[in-house]
C-alpha cells in the first residue's frame, strides 16, 4: 500500500474537540463503493466493522447511484441517510472525486458532523486549483463547527473507542501514532504488534489543511489512552508550536518519538515529491528535538524499539552502563557497541567490583565488562547476582546483558531450572527500582527471555539495537520553556554602528570604536581608540574578504594612509576606526543565527579559522538559550578542546563566552524581522569574551 | 557457556598438513568421563557421533580408570587403545588436567597421532608455570610431526568430513570459523542457521601455542568446502603473516570476515582478561584490514549478514544506489540509512529516468528513490520492471528496494500472484548480472521474500541493516602485496642529521642546513642557508617545545646572538642553521611511523596545528604504501579540504606531498631497528613538498 500526500500552509486552528473524530456515536461513508480496491469499499467495511465493536455505532453508506456495498442498502446523500437515520452522523468520511469535496463537506456540516475524515485526493498536493478546493472545504467545515482531517489521507483508528477506519486494521495498545506515512505506519504497527504492543490512536495527517500535527498531539494530552506518542513527520508546519506541544506531552509522562527523515539529501528530495514538504535542515530538527525532550529515531525499527523501552519506564540517568556475559568475546562485542552508541563502559568503582567478588566467583571478571567466565555456565544463579548488584551499584546507570542467557532454559538438559528462577529475580529486581536492563541474547523466544520480557525488559538477538536502545533511553531534561519572548521594537537601522549597539545593549562586549567619514576625523577617533587599531569599511562592502579591513595601524600615519586608500578603492559610506584586540590571546568563535521557515530563529555555533566553514564542526539550537545550554552546545564541538585548553594554552573564560553566545540568541529571538545575525569573530579570552564584528540581515 | 581462552607469543611453524586434524581416520579422546557436564564426556559424545556419519572412523575413548562411557568400554591408556585398535590413533583429543598434559602429548605422538586438539586449559593463560608446560608440549608434538591445537580450546569441525569435535553441532555450511571465543561461535552458527547456512570447518583456536589462526587460514586455501573465512579473533599473533594469508585467500575468491572486538578501551580491557592478548589500536587492525582486503564486521549479527551476502558473489563497484519503494515514507528512511552507511543516493542521470519514465506510471517519481506511489499496489509488476531498468543503468551500482513488496503474496485477497512474477523476473534478472540488490521488507518470511532469497538476494526486515550490508558488499581491491622489504643496513646514527641524510636519499627534500658547533662557523652556514633562517639546538634537546627552535632570523647578527643564547640556554651539542620556508605558503602536515608489536610498522598521517594531535584527525596504514594509497589517506582526513584548497587558496601539491608520505613509509619498512619516524612538519606547498624535520627514535 502507498500514500500520496502533500502539504500546504495551514493556520492553526482554535484548541479543538476531537471527541467526534475518535468516538462518535454515528458514521457516515461518501462514497461508498462495491468494488473491494476502491478506498469508498475499504473505509465502508471499516466503518461497518467500528459499529459494533466497542460499543454501537449508526453507520449510513452514502452511494450516490444507490447500489447496495457489502450487502448494505445505501443512501443517495447525506441528507437522506440523515433524514433517514433521524441523528446527526457525528462523523463523515468522506472518499469522493476532489471537484465534490467542497459540496460533501457542505451537506456534512448540515448533516451535524463534528468531525469529516477527507480521504479525497488531488487537492493542494495538486497544485494551486487544489488548493483553492482544499481551503473552501476547510473555511466550509470550520465555519460548520467541524474539525477536518486531511484532504488526502488513509483515515484514523481509536482502538479503546473500537474505531478502525483506516487502510488496515491496526492491533490496539498504548502507542498514539501521527503520520504523513502510510506504510510506515503499518510496518510500525506491525513492529509493534510483534511486541504485544500497539496502537491507541491513529491519524493519517495528509495534507494537514486544518487539523495539523499540533493539534492532534494537543489531543493526547488528556487521552487516558495514550502512554506515548509516535510521529512520522516530514512538516511539522509551526515548528514553535510543535515544540510546545511535545513539551507538555513530555511534561504529562507521554514520551514523544518522532521519525523524520532528512539528514540526506535523497531524503529530502523524496519528502519533495512524497508530500511537497520543504523540510528544515535535519540538525535544526535534532535541535528543536532537544529543546522538546523529543526523541528521534531514523527507522521503525528503533521507533519500535524505544516505544517499548519507553512504555517499560526505566532509564539512563547517566552514560555508565556495566556489561554482563558469560563469555568474554560478547563482552567485548557489547562494550564497542555501547560506546559506538555514545555510552560508555567505565571500570567499576572498587566497592562496586568488591561487591561482585563477594558474589561471584574467583574466576569472574569484575572490572566491566563483568565476565562470569564460565560461572553461568554451571550455574546460571551468577547472572542474576552480577545484574541485582550491579543495578544496585552507585556507578552503573544502567546494565546490558549479553550472550548466552536463555540457553540453558532452551535445552533439555541442563540448568534450566536455576535459568528461569535466574531470570524471575532479575525481572522483580528492575520492577523494583529506575535503572535500564536491556538484554542481547542468542535466545530471545526461550521461556527465560519471556520472563525477562514480561518484566517489562527489552530483549533482543542484535547487540547493536539493545546498545542503541540503551543509549536512546537516556532521560531526557523536563523541557524548558521554549517560548520566543515578545517581539521587542523593530531594529529599523540595519548598519553596523546599530548592530553594535542593540548587541552593546543586550549584553555584548565590543572593543571601542568611532565611525568617521572624513580623513579629518582620524585623528579625533584614534585618540579614544588607542593603537593598534583596525579600520572598517562599512557599507556593502563590509566584508574582510572584499579588502575592506585593515588590521595591525600603529600610528596615525598608517591609520591616514590606509583610510585614504579604502576610501579610493571601494568609497565605503562610512569607515569604522576600532582599538584591535589580541587574537592570538583567544580562541575565534562563530555565533549567528538563522531563520528556519518551520521553527522561525535557530542559533548556530561553531570555532572560527576553518572549523566551522571549512570542517563543518557546528552545533545548533533554538533560540532563546541559557548559557547553561549555549556551554552544552560549544562543549559538543569536535574542536572543543581549543576552548577548554590545549598545548600549555589557558582555557578560554567558558562563562562568559556562554553568556555572550546567549546574548545573541536572546536577541535573536526577540527580533523576528531580523533573519540573520552574525556575531564573527567573538573572541573568547582567558577571561571575558569580545564580539569584534556583527552584522544584522532583514527579513 | 563460555570459554576462557588466553595467548602467548608463539612461533610460526612450518606449513602444516591439517588433514588428520579435519578427517581423521581415527580418533581417541583422552580423559573420557561418564560425567556429562564435563568437556571429557561432551568431546566423547561428540567423537562417537563423528565416526559413523560421512565416513566409519575408529573411536577409542581413554579413561584412566577404565570406567564405560556413553555405554562403550574404554581404555585405560592411550598405548592400550593403540594396541587394541591395531591401528594408529591419527587424532587425539585431550581432556586431562594441566599437568598431565605433556605426558598425554608424549603418548599420543608414540601411538601415531598426526592432530592434537589440546582442550586442557590452566596453561600458558594461567601464567609462566602454565606457558613453559605449554610449550614442553608443542615441543614434544612438533618433535612427533604431530600438529597440536589449543591448548585452552574448545575443539574442531569440519561438517563436510562429518567431523563435530566441538562444544556444540555446528549446522554444516560453508564459511570456516576460526575463533578465540567460544560463545560467539555458537551465535553466529545460530545466525547461519537462520539463513540456511553453515560452518564448512571450525577451529576453537585456544593458545594458538603451535597451530595460528594464520595457519589455520592457509589450511583454507585449497579446501574447497570453504567459500568465505570467518575470523574471531583478539590476536593474530604475527600480523604481517595474517595479512599476506588473508590476501593470499581473498585472492582465491574467498572472502574474509574479521570481528575483532576493540574499538572501546573497554573492549580491550575484555580482551586482555579474556585471552591475555595485548590488542593492537583498532586503527591498525583497519589498516591490516585494507592492506589484505579484509572486512571487518563489529558483531555476529552484521558478520552473518555480511557472509549471506558475499557467499551470494554480487558486489557494489561503486558508492551509487538506487532506492525503489511504493510509499515515499520508506523510501526516504532507506536514503537517509544508506548515506549514514556510507553510500550515495544520487539524483539519477536523465537517461536512467527517461528509461524509468517509459516503464513506470506517470504518478510515480523517477528521481531517486524511485517511488512508484502507489503503482505497485495496482500492480507490483512496477517494481520489477523499476528493480530491472535500474540494475541495467549505467549510473547505478547496486539497488536497495524498501518497504512493503511481499505484502500481497501474504494476503489472500489483493494481487498476490502478480506479486511473485514480479519477485521471479526480479530473482532471474539480479542473477544474470554482477550488482548487489538488497532487500529490505515488512515481510521478510512471505512467498515473495522466499522466492528473492532462494536467488541469493539478501532480504532484511531492518532497513538499517539491509543499508549496511549493502556498503559492505563494496568490492574490495585484489589487495596489493603488503610484504616488507629486506631490511636495509641499519641505522647507527639516529642524529638530526643522519635522519636528514637518511631520508633525503630516500627522496624527501628538506631546506638547505648546515651544522655548527662553534659560533665562528656561523657566517659560514649562513652564506649557503641564506635569510630568513632557523636555528635548531640539536641532541637531547631538539624539540621546538623544549625553546630549541628560532625561527625568523633575518640578518647575521640576530642569528649570532640566537645562537648564544641556545649554546647559554640548553648547551646543545651542536645548532642546525637553516633556510627557513614560508610556512604560510603551504600546509603543515606530519607523516610518522610508529611499530605496533603485531604489524610492525604503521603510518601515520595528519595535518599539523590542531587536527592530527588535539581533533585526533588521522589516518594509519601498513607500510610501505604506494603514493597512490598515500593519497587515499590524505584525502580521507576531515581537515583534507585544507588540502584540496579552501577559501581561494591553490590546493597543494598532493603527487608530491603523497610520494613523500610513501617515501616515509618505506624508510620504516627497510628499518626495522627504528620503532619511530616522524617528519613533522611535512610542508606541503602548491607545488613540491618540503619536510622541515625530523626524528627517529632506536628500539
Amino acid at each position: 500500500m502507498a500514500c500520496q500526500e502533500s502539504h500546504r500552509f495551514a493556520t492553526a486552528g482554535d484548541p479543538v474537540d476531537l471527541s467526534a473524530l475518535f468516538d462518535p456515536a454515528s458514521i457516515a461513508v461518501v462514497g461508498a463503493s462495491a468494488d473491494p480496491a476502491k478506498w469508498g469499499h475499504i473505509l465502508s467495511r471499516r466503518a461497518v466493522e467500528s459499529a459494533s465493536s466497542v460499543r454501537r455505532r449508526e453507520v449510513a453508506l452514502v452511494n450516490r447511484a444507490g447500489v447496495p456495498v457489502l450487502g448494505r442498502a445505501t443512501y443517495e446523500s447525506l441528507a437522506a441517510a440523515h433524514a433517514g437515520l433521524g441523528t446527526s452522523l457525528e462523523l463523515v468520511v468522506v472518499c469522493v472525486p476532489a471537484a465534490a469535496l467542497v459540496a460533501t463537506v457542505a451537506e456534512a456540516v448540515a448533516s451535524g458532523a463534528r468531525a469529516i475524515v477527507a480521504i479525497t485526493a488531488g487537492l493542494a498536493e495538486m497544485g494551486a486549483d487544489g488548493a483553492r478546493l482544499e481551503a473552501e472545504a476547510v473555511a466550509v467545515a470550520r465555519a460548520g463547527g467541524a474539525v477536518l482531517v486531511g484532504p488526502n489521507c488513509l483515515g484514523v483508528a481509536d482502538t479503546g473507542a473500537g474505531l478502525q477506519l483506516g487502510h488496515a486494521r491496526l492491533p490496539a495498545g498504548e502507542v498514539t501514532v501521527l503520520s504523513q506515512s502510510g506504510n510506515l505506519v503499518l510496518d510500525l504497527a506491525d513492529l509493534l504488534a510483534q511486541r504485544d504492543l500497539g496502537v491507541a490512536r491513529f491519524v493519517s495527517l495528509g495534507n494537514q489543511a486544518q487539523l495539523t500535527v499540533v493539534e492532534a498531539m494537543r489531543g493526547c494530552l488528556d487521552h487516558d489512552g495514550t502512554r506515548a506518542v509516535a510521529l512520522y513527520v516530514e512538516d511539522v508546519v509551526d515548528g514553535r508550536a510543535f515544540v510546545a506541544a511535545a513539551g507538555e506531552l513530555v511534561r504529562a509522562g507521554k514520551p514523544v518519538v518522532l521519525l523524520s527523515p532528512g539528514r540526506s539529501e535523497a531524503a529530502v528530495r523524496s519528502a519533495v515529491s512524497h508530500t511537497g514538504s520543504m523540510t528544515s535542515a535535519s540538525q535544526v530538527v535534532d535541535a528543536a528535538c532537544v529543546a522538546a525532550g523529543v526523541r528521534r529515531v531514523d527507522d521503525p525499527v528503533r521507533m519500535a524499539d524505544l516505544l517499548e523501552g519507553l512504555l517499560g519506564r526505566r532509564r539512563l540517568q547517566g552514560r555508565r552502563v556495566a556489561v554482563v556475559t558469560d563469555g568474554g568475546g560478547h563482552g567485548a562485542v557489547a562494550a564497542d557497541a555501547l560506546v559506538d552508541a555514545g555510552l560508555e563502559v567505565p571500570l567499576l568503582e572498587p566497592v562496586t567490583r568488591e561487591r561482585l567478588r563477594s558474589v561471584l566467583r574467583p574466576s569472574s571478571t569484575t572490572s566491566n565488562p563483568v565476565d562470569l567466565a564460565g560461572a553461568g555456565d554451571r550455574d546460571p544463579t551468577a547472572y542474576a547476582l552480577a545484574v541485582t548488584s550491579l543495578l544496585d551499584a552507585a556507578d552503573v546507570d544502567g546494565v546490558l546483558l549479553t550472550g548466552w542467557f536463555g540457553g540453558y532454559s532452551s535445552q533439555a538438559d541442563g540448568p534450566g531450572e536455576l535459568e528461569l528462577a535466574a531470570a524471575a529475580t532479575i525481572a522483580e529486581a528492575v520492577t523494583a527500582q529506575p535503572k535500564a536492563l536491556v538484554v542481547h541474547t542468542v535466545f530471545p523466544d526461550s521461556p527465560t527471555a519471556l520472563v525477562l520480557r514480561a518484566a517489562g525488559v527489552p530483549v533482543h538477538r542484535d547487540v547493536r539495537r539493545a546498545a542503541g536502545l540503551l543509549a536512546a533511553l537516556s532521560a531526557v531534561d523536563s523541557p524548558g520553556s521554549p517560548d520566543l519572548p515578545a517581539p521587542a521594537a523593530p531594529v529599523s537601522d540595519l548598519g553596523y554602528a546599530a548592530a553594535r549597539t542593540l548587541l552593546t545593549e543586550a549584553g555584548l562586549r565590543f572593543p571601542v570604536a568611532r565611525e568617521v567619514v572624513d580623513a579629518a576625523d582620524i585623528e579625533a577617533a584614534v585618540r579614544q581608540t588607542g593603537f593598534p587599531l583596525v579600520l572598517k569599511a562599512l557599507g556593502a562592502v563590509h566584508k574582510s574578504d572584499s579588502g575592506g579591513v585593515v588590521l595591525g595601524l600603529t600610528d596615525l600615519a598608517a591609520a591616514r594612509a590606509a583610510y585614504a586608500d579604502l576610501v579610493q578603492r571601494l568609497d565605503p559610506p562610512s569607515v569604522s576606526v576600532e582599538a584591535m584586540a589580541d587574537l592570538g590571546a583567544g580562541v575565534e568563535v562563530i555565533a549567528g543565527c538563522v531563520r528556519d521557515r518551520t521553527f522561525g530563529p535557530v542559533l548556530l555555533v561553531g570555532l572560527g579559522g576553518v572549523h566551522a566553514e571549512v570542517l563543518a564542526d557546528t552545533a545548533c539550537a533554538l533560540p532563546p538559550v541559557t548559557a547553561a545550554r549555549a556551554r552544552e552546545l560549544l562543549l559538543s564541538l569536535r574542536a572543543a578542546p581549543l576552548l577548554t585548553g590545549v598545548r600549555g594554552r589557558p582555557p578560554v573564560d567558558l562563562d562568559a563566552l556562554a553568556e555572550a553566545v546567549g546574548v545573541v540568541s536572546r536577541v535573536a529571538a526577540a527580533h523576528p524581522e531580523l533573519v540573520e545575525i552574525e556575531v564573527n569573530p567573538l573572541l573568547a579570552l582567558p577571561s571575558g569574551c569580545l564580539a569584534l564584528d556583527a552584522r544584522l540581515v532583514p527579513r
